[in-house]
């Protein structure tokens, strides 16, 4: 049977005080909303279809790249008013999921379970249990069939011991969505039209109203307020630096660990306090990442120490480098095995071959770096005219002496040694020595400048 | 009606295992009294009497641009004591704010609800109601009004049940403390005077103690170790960050975040992890401030990016900048709107000029760069001779080569551009190029050193 | 009386999911049984016999330096069996502690009082009440006496109401446990040979059961997975960071503060937040560490300023000196009173002398720098030839202007003055000025590339 994902994301979001609409905050990186997309896409569902309202061009533009179906909701009339407006372009065949654009850690494993009991009754929740469900719609059961969806401010005394809330995810099938919906009626105090509605009208169809729980209760923890998404992003992160520690990840303190994105590992990885790993990272066996690192789009290979306050963007690390601390590997930035990158070092677009090593105070752009070669401290790359962007190539073996500036486009070839503090402007050929230099010149006795006093 | 504030703030804080006196310990970058001083300023308090005792002189010291009047406890006899030496300076007319100078996060608007209420009465108390209070004073009520204050060890297994506690903030009457406090007598066990007793002799006097509860426990917490003063610490900023996010900031996690002064804000700022802001700092609408940056009085324009690790003071920031990571901007910068400042990159003491760039490892030091510069990675303005300091001053749509050295003062004028590798020492005229280099020199077949074995 | 120590260390670890054997899992940079052995050797056990199994070649390895008598356990076979293969080694006089290499964070003096207990019933054992005991094997008493030990599987409903549980630490008698240990048998439904059996021997044999509990749950808490190592991880933290708290030191944030090693302090050091401690570190008076400061095997004497950002490994550093931020002070730095490390710079093998300054990016490897000496802006020590390292010689105030080049060996004699931009490869006399320049050259109207379309 074909699955629908509905999303309701035409919330403004007052309280958050922003001018980004609701479902455009980002939880771990990535926006409320996107989210709940992605888990839609993992459910393989035939058709997303996303409900905007607030902004709902934002909403449209952050997610132009994927196969969305989108409806206005143009008055914000309640939750069924918003699945209302979907029934035009939805199937009158399979089911639809209906999820909040605000409510993004939903766990695709608890909505294959919603889907399977659902799909014997024809409409089923995500319900979940509370200590305190003050304020929540309480599931009333009898003989264990809910009976009703009573509303805090509805439910009698008794009612309101109910520790069972309603979470508003629902799995229906299209084909009572668009027998129900339009029956659903705004004579209320609020003069809403409210999607739990349907509940009751199953159970006046005869219809069993099917239910889960999720594993987790912040899987169905929504947003409001800056607060609670900041609480929500903690408990995201609680539940990603748990998963990597069963995968067997050392996470030497869970609480100081951002994910926003996706982490793949090896064996024994160890990630010190502090690190942040964002978009697509896959890290090697043995690959130890310093306090306070953050790593962005990039794959280490096995063995590598990243030693502190290094900084990575989409960079291919080789196995058993060592690099760091406070090293920076810029976009497009390639080393090969055992290559050294010290302190205060910044690559950028430059491929750095087997074992070579730079590591002080180096700027490499734009650089094509051979095998074992040493680029000495305070080497940068001249690799800007004010222009254009030239490359600098260094063969193998070469060595750099320190505070040389390579003005590009210049090639310093294999086995070529270049004189401290030289700025090279010419080619350098192999196994050759280049200095650029004048003599050393001296005068005794000098009298330094002294102290004015202004 | 005229309010004085008394602060108590005699004590040594011997549990603190510290030289200095406990109410200069810090709780957010500044001392408990000067919190409490300010608290009292919030006030408009008429005058604040602050009672030294341990280490006055240092503790006078600290607050010398304060207009406070300072009286001496010479002996420490007990509360009821301190508060007796004020009296040859406390006015006979108005009431006095009874606030202790190890208790700094009491509230403003808790203190005004506690005169509003003792305006009436002549005299009330902050009250505390604690799950387990055990160790402290209670509040015995009959009909609802105090009856009187027990302590811990006097107290009957009845009154051990009370969960109110005092705090020992007051509001009293000038009057009837001049009245009261010579009457108090130390005939009790431990041969001190309590300012508790005032109470006592309020309902002996038939007049009704008024009282109030602080909205937040923490308001009353005092701090006599190093423990506590981390948990309040806490707290403290636990609170301020809960402030900041309902005025619309994206805090990625409250938990690591600390406020050591005051920050305003426009609308959509988003601070990553383990930020710290010191001093008065303010920050325009849409400013990102990346993980671990450190920024002090310093004021960021709208939407202005500063990436990680970037470490600012008594700077001043334009709109739209990048900025970092790993830069420092040390006091008296100035960045136009639009400028870049990259990776390892210092400035200090000088005004860079609209859309200018300095994207890597730069000293910046008593510089004016104008419009459209670029500075190439490892230039260092050469400000100091050993004894002066001297400015270098970079026109507009200037190019710098990298690993230049600019010996100041120098004037590079607009358009002018510097070759890499040059110590510019004499001034570089508009539209020229200058450059301070030697001929490329090579040596075919070089020898390079070899390993010695020692 | 002798004590033995006996580790149970054979287990593997599986749910660690890690290549590395369980008691090789380091908590706050140490192996867990290295705590352990540490605690052995505080106790001045006689003799410390632990017992390998999985990987035993690498855990023997791991603690090659140590005194220690290995006993492989070749099947694992249960606990019971375990400390029966030691009996060919243990003595037959004195007590032994039996302690698991899994549970790292027992107190010594947790220990000592066990032994104390125990020497004068000849068996005790460590036991710990938990407000939820299921799992765990109940110590039922009659009399407040040790009946017996009764597994949570075997246990009636009345005894799963017991929240005293064993955790496995024991004290026996050496002769006892040659009796006892024989006699265990593993006809039970695991097929296992459980140490617990030696309670109903010690009780069948008329003895009565010591017993007394940690002060601190944590220290009986045992590691299985990643999960629970990073829990104990932070219980131990936040314990060493409660011990530092009672010395007095001023901790910005507890929870976000690592000592991996051992810290002794004087009076009032400050210490921000995210700061890593290893090795062995002392901090003298008024010491401050800024924000994610990470120093290992380093002294740092009274007055000293660390500002955020610093890394520091075994280096030796003055009194009043200021250092930081972005600064690195790698092996064999060693910095006199009142010297000035400035940001982005890096020192490794060097002697720096009273009062120098390095302020910015600069490079100082194997020099010798003297007193009153200026280190100018983007110096770099040239200390490489490509084979081997030379010494930089710099007398006492001198003066290396910015962005020079020091070709090692060279000597800076005093009162030596280096110009900007210099690279120097001969020696410089007293007083001297040494610069290596060429003319400026000055080319008008020059015409910068312009943007070529790609």
């Amino acid at each position: 049977m074909s699955t629908s994902v509905i999303i309701l994301a035409a919330g403004k979001g007052t309280r958050m005080r922003s001018n980004l609409p609701k479902v455009l905050q980002p939880l771990a990186g990535r926006p409320l909303l996107g989210h709940v997309i992605e888990t839609a896409k993992k459910l393989n569902a035939e058709n997303i279809i996303t409900i905007f309202g607030h902004a709902g061009n934002l909403v449209q533009q952050a997610f132009s790249h994927e196969n969305i179906q989108w409806v206005e909701q143009k008055e914000q009339l309640g939750t069924g008013h918003a699945v209302k407006v979907t029934l035009p372009v939805l199937p009158t065949e399979g089911v639809s999921l209906i999820l909040s654009g605000d409510v993004p850690c939903i766990n695709p494993t608890t909505l294959e379970k919603l889907l399977s009991v659902s799909r014997e009754t024809g409409i089923g929740l995500v319900t979940l249990t509370l200590d305190d469900a003050t304020g929540y719609g309480r599931i009333v059961r009898h003989n264990n069939k809910i009976q009703a969806i009573v509303e805090h401010k509805d439910a009698s005394d008794e009612q309101r011991q109910i520790k069972e809330i309603n979470t508003g995810i629902y799995c229906v099938n299209n084909a009572k969505l668009h027998e129900w919906l339009p029956k659903i009626s705004n004579e209320n105090a609020q003069g809403e039209y409210y999607l739990t509605d349907i509940v009751a009208m199953a159970i006046e169809d005869g219809l069993e109203v099917a239910s889960v729980e999720p594993e987790l209760a912040f899987e169905v923890e929504g947003v409001n307020d800056r607060i609670q998404l900041a609480a929500l992003e903690r408990e995201f992160q609680r539940y990603q630096a748990q998963q990597l520690m069963k995968q067997g990840v050392h996470l030497i303190d869970p609480q100081r660990f951002d994910l926003r994105g996706e982490l793949l590992v090896g064996q024994d990885v160890c990630i010190d306090i502090n690190v942040i790993i964002e978009g697509h990272c896959e890290f090697g066996n043995n690959v130890q990442i310093g306090a306070g690192c953050i790593i962005k789009n990039t794959k280490i290979a096995a063995g590598t120490v990243v030693k502190p306050y290094s900084i990575f963007e989409d960079a291919n690390v080789g196995e058993n480098t060592a690099i760091g601390p406070f090293a920076r590997l810029r976009p497009g930035t390639h080393l090969a095995n055992e290559v050294h990158i010290g302190n205060f070092v910044e690559v950028k677009n430059s491929n750095i071959g087997l074992g070579s090593k730079a590591n002080h105070f180096t700027y490499l752009g734009d650089a094509e770096v051979g095998a074992g070669s040493n680029i000495g401290a305070g080497t940068i790359t001249c690799n800007y005219d004010g222009a254009n962007k030239f490359k600098t190539i260094i063969g193998d073996h070469a060595f750099i002496g320190s505070n040389s500036s390579l003005v590009a486009p210049v090639v310093i070839a294999n086995g070529a040694t270049v004189g401290a503090g030289s700025t090279i402007t010419r080619d350098v050929a192999e196994n050759s020595l280049a200095v650029e230099r004048s003599k050393q010149f001296s005068k005794e006795n000098y009298q330094r400048p002294e102290k004015v006093n202004k």
